[in-house]
Formats: structure tokens, sequence, C-alpha cells
């Protein structure tokens, strides 16, 4: 039997693959493992028996045979570490992709995510356009280091990796606020990362899973 | 030739181990390895030879040999792969100890360093106390949940390990706030983790660092 991991019944992004289950299934696309998924409720995710999986009550979980997991850079990585096509043989070029996930979730999700909370719970309170334009510079100033590193490289650090896969997601964040086109490399590295048919495979998935539930 | 790791010359936390240098001495204290510290200023981090070793112009870094990696995480990570003491043998049991090194860092983590930037920027700004409020809620909500799958548990899950290690870290910066002592356990886990001997060798060190440049 093939894993199974949690996604939204009917996911607030609207199918834009901005859950968290999208890097989960474009991971086991990338290495060509099949995966099952069972959807559950807001309601559902409150609830004792996936909490007993997932203490903060979100998704994705993974569950194959004995291990459960949450977390989806911890759900990526275990796929990456399993299966060949997200990580590099060489010792050292192992280490640097998975520095690159460590530096995706860690150190650019952070505002970007930040400047989304502030936009969806402060809008109209007192001080909220000087705050989300001191936000849009603390991801600017990232933007740029990344843009840097990134310089005239197909992807972050050598062949497409999991780190690639995690950055990627991350930066498809700002799509539609203006701020990734600020840097013409880095969107065409997130277009980049879109065109690989494991992407393509995965978002097509995870739409399909909204437009079935928009049907009902 | 031992690692090299890089610290602040003088840490802005006046040695009160909250730098992301102090998770690596750390993890290097629990496997009972060797490292060297490389001092540099503010003015060094944002320099090119820095810069060439960490994109986004921080401590800490790590080089060994041909291998250099940023990201305090991804270095806690390197550590624990390569030397036995933080992450188990069991496939299972390691999969769930990287789990919550992850999880420390994405989901723990953000909120309380959005709280501290906030602090430290916004004072005095329009909304700033109802903003405050509103972030230490988000933190109690996180506590709670951690505080529920921690239950009488001495360690996350099995034993201590670089999860442990890196939730502590992330836990400690709430020290001196309040909202840690509203979860007595959770206050007497990250107790647990700061009377560990491999610990206080890091703290002792870093203090050490601040003590010496307060000196000059």
């Amino acid at each position: 039997m093939p894993p199974t991991i949690t996604a939204f019944a009917a996911s607030p992004d609207r199918g834009q693959g901005m859950a968290r289950d999208m890097p989960v299934r474009w991971a086991f696309e990338e290495v060509g493992q099949p995966y099952d998924v069972r959807l559950v409720s807001f309601k559902e995710m409150k609830q004792p028996a996936h909490l007993a999986l997932h203490p903060f009550g979100q998704i994705p979980t993974f569950e194959d045979g004995s291990l459960a997991l949450f977390e989806s850079g911890a759900i990526v990585f275990h796929i990456a570490q399993r299966h060949a096509g997200l990580l590099p043989d060489d010792a050292t070029a192992r280490a640097r992709a998975i520095m690159w996930m460590f530096a995706a979730l860690s150190t650019m999700e952070p505002p970007i995510t930040d400047r989304e909370a502030t936009g969806f719970t402060e809008e109209g309170k007192p001080g909220f356009e000087d705050r989300m334009a001191r936000l849009a510079d603390r991801i600017r100033t990232r933007l740029r280091q990344l843009s840097a590193q990134l310089g005239e490289r197909e992807w972050l650090d050598g062949a497409f990796s999991a780190g690639d896969l995690l950055m990627i997601q991350v930066l498809r964040r700002l799509h539609g606020e203006g701020l990734l086109e600020e840097f013409p490399d880095l969107a065409a590295y997130v277009g980049r990362g879109e065109a690989r048919p494991a992407y393509k495979r995965a978002f097509a998935a995870q739409l399909a899973v909204f437009k079935a539930a928009s049907r009902d």
C-alpha cells in the first residue's frame, strides 16, 4: 500500500496549490512514487483522531505502515531520503541541498507568511499600511540576497533538489503580490520549477480536489 | 582540524545564548566533538568574504574541509547525522526526531520571532499593544498544543534528540516574557534541557565570548 497523506477537503486557497500538501505531492511526483490522499475538513482537523497524527491540527500528515509524520518539510525530507531524485548522492552536495531546505523554511518563508497573516487579520487596523510596507521591505531584502546567490544558475546549488522544491513553493506564495516580479531572475526560477512535469501533475491533483469539492 | 563555525564578535543578546551559534555549540557538545569558532563583527557579516559563506549575511556558518554550510538547523542536522547522540538509529524514531526539528523551526519559532521583531521595531507605533496581544495569543495556541503533545513525557518523542535541542532553544526565546511560565510543563521541559551538561558547556562558551568582548 502506498503512503497516505492528508489534504484539505476544501482548500482555502481555492486550488492555487498554496496548501502544504502541495510540496509533498510534488516530492512524490519527482521521485515517481504513488501516494493516497485522505481529505479532512476543518472540523476534523481539530478532533482527537487527527490531533493524534498532527498535534498542531493542520495538514498534511503522512502515514506509511507504522510511521506517522507531520510537518511538510519533514515529509518532503523523508520522501527525499527514501527515494532517488531529490537529494544528490555526493555527501557534500547532499548536505548543501538539505541546507537549502532549512533556508527555504527558516529564512525565506517567515517574513512571507508574516505578511500574509497581517494582510488577512489586520486590514483596516491602525498602522496597517505602514506595517505591510515594512514587511514587504523585509521580504525584498531576502529576495535580493537569494537573487545574488542564484546568479546565472538554473537551480540554487547544482542539480534540482528538495531545496529548490521547498524554495520555489515558498516563493510561489508571492504570486500576484508584485514582489517576486521585482526580481525577474527569481520569477524565472519559480517558472522553471512550475514547468517541471512533476510539479504539473501535483498541481493538477490538488486542483482536482478543489474542483470536485466546489461541485458538491 | 575540527570544523570551524562563526559567531558574533559581540552578541546583541549580551551572552544570553539566544544567538544562532548556541544550538550549533550545543549539538557539538552533545555528540562530544570539538569545534573552532571564528568571531565576526556586524560589518564583516555584510562583506563579500562572509556573504560567500552565508548569502543572507548572518551567523553561524560551518566549515569542515571542502564543506561549507549555513542555517543553524541545517548545521545541527549535519552534526546529528555524522555523530551518534542526537538522532536515534531506528528508522521510524529517527524520522520522528527529524520531524520535530522541522516543527521547532517551521511551526513554533515563526510566531515567537515575529513577536520579538514587532517588539523591537514597532513600539510606540499605532496599534502596537493590540498587535503584541494578538501575537502572544498565536504563541499561546502553539504552546498549548505542544504541551498536549509533551504530556508526561520527559522529551518530545522518546530519547532526547536534535528535535528537543532545537525546540528547547526556540522556547528559550520566551524567557522573561511570562508566556512560557503559563505552561509549567513546558517551562520544566526547557529546564531539563538547560540542565544538560552539554547545554551548560555550550552556554558557558558563548558567554565567555561576550564577556571577553565587553572587557575590550
